[in-house]
């Protein structure tokens, strides 16, 4: 990808935009920045607009749907992010820990959270790639079907 | 708040004590330090004196008893910190992931651990807010109703 | 322990083998180091050879057999660590977060995930010994038995 392309080109470029910062309604942050890490809090795949993913990945949802709400969470995710540093600022998406809202026996969590690293990689190149764990979930909070936190770098 | 009261002395105008630090029995610490961050150890709803919760909120306990399994969570994540830093000397809680031991059906995980957020700000004002991550399992650890661990920073 | 014994050889010493750096086949890394610190993604009970356990502990597996899974777990998340950094160079196994694919009503993920501590602290000595979350789940991806991931210090 040529440098002079931001990530919020690349955004764009695939028709996505970025959500508004989610604001946590309690006494904790959407992200908190410590030094040139900056830690995001869990977010879930809810849109601004009409687009939300409540349910099971295996039952409510096909691994498909699953990696749109996985996308979507990652939007949140960085979202947040613009709390405290800019997208233009990002030197490493680091780790992304992902929860998936799972049926029993499904066992395709990794698939769906190709949905958010695939789209990181699109938004940021090799600066995209991370470490990364899949968790399957009998119950997530609000019932999400994918809620993610991500770690990221940021230049000073 | 005034910077004269210290975390301990609001910890203690809210009638709270800190417990003693939990031990592990095991091969693992109850906290450790890396420079100045502090990476606290999953710690459970149980109190040195008659108070604990084991159990799933949403069937066993409400929400209002979920969140005193929070603070008592909160509490003994705290103690492990004073294993290798002093409650003075606290910079920032800067993320707490928060696992609820959840009924299936029971949405409400956020609300739960704002018993421990809530607490780190009465304790810690703006320095007690942090990112945070709500996840609700079918089944914890022990069987405790809440489990915290904290990445705390610390001054030098 | 001698300081002449490398992790490697005490490895060797207890009958076992480093498996090949596991390959994530999507748009993630086994492992992203960032200074002197790397964060090990999640990383399953399955090795290269015939050994491996999907399942879940409290019915399908004892938790002896539990133990032994996060032991595989807990190698996979050393080869991984190799892909950035050589064992020799480990300065501190900072966090262990351990998932134990759980039966409902078995409420020993600690004693499971004691396999994989054990092993760190026989590898690398007190520079094993780490800050540590036990996490119950109701379905695992893949349905591993145990997944881990590892915070670890590595020397400049």
């Amino acid at each position: 990808m040529g440098k002079i392309e931001s990530p919020l080109s690349r955004l764009q470029a695939l028709g996505l935009e970025l959500p508004s910062v989610p604001v946590p309604i309690a006494n904790y942050l959407p992200a908190i920045r410590h030094g040139n890490l900056v830690y995001v809090s869990g977010h879930g795949s809810v849109g601004a607009g009409a687009e939300k993913y409540y349910g099971r990945v295996g039952s409510d949802f096909t691994v498909e749907q699953g990696q749109q709400a996985a996308r979507l969470a990652a939007l949140n995710c960085l979202a947040a992010l613009t709390s405290v540093a800019s997208l233009d600022t990002v030197q490493q998406i680091l780790k992304v820990t992902g929860y998936v809202h799972s049926e029993d026996g499904f066992t395709q969590q990794p698939e769906v959270l190709n949905g958010a690293s695939d789209l990181l990689v699109a938004i940021f190149g090799e600066a995209g790639k991370h470490a990364r764990t899949a968790i399957g979930l009998r119950q997530t909070a609000r019932s999400f079907t994918v809620q993610l936190e991500m770690l990221i770098s940021v230049k000073e």
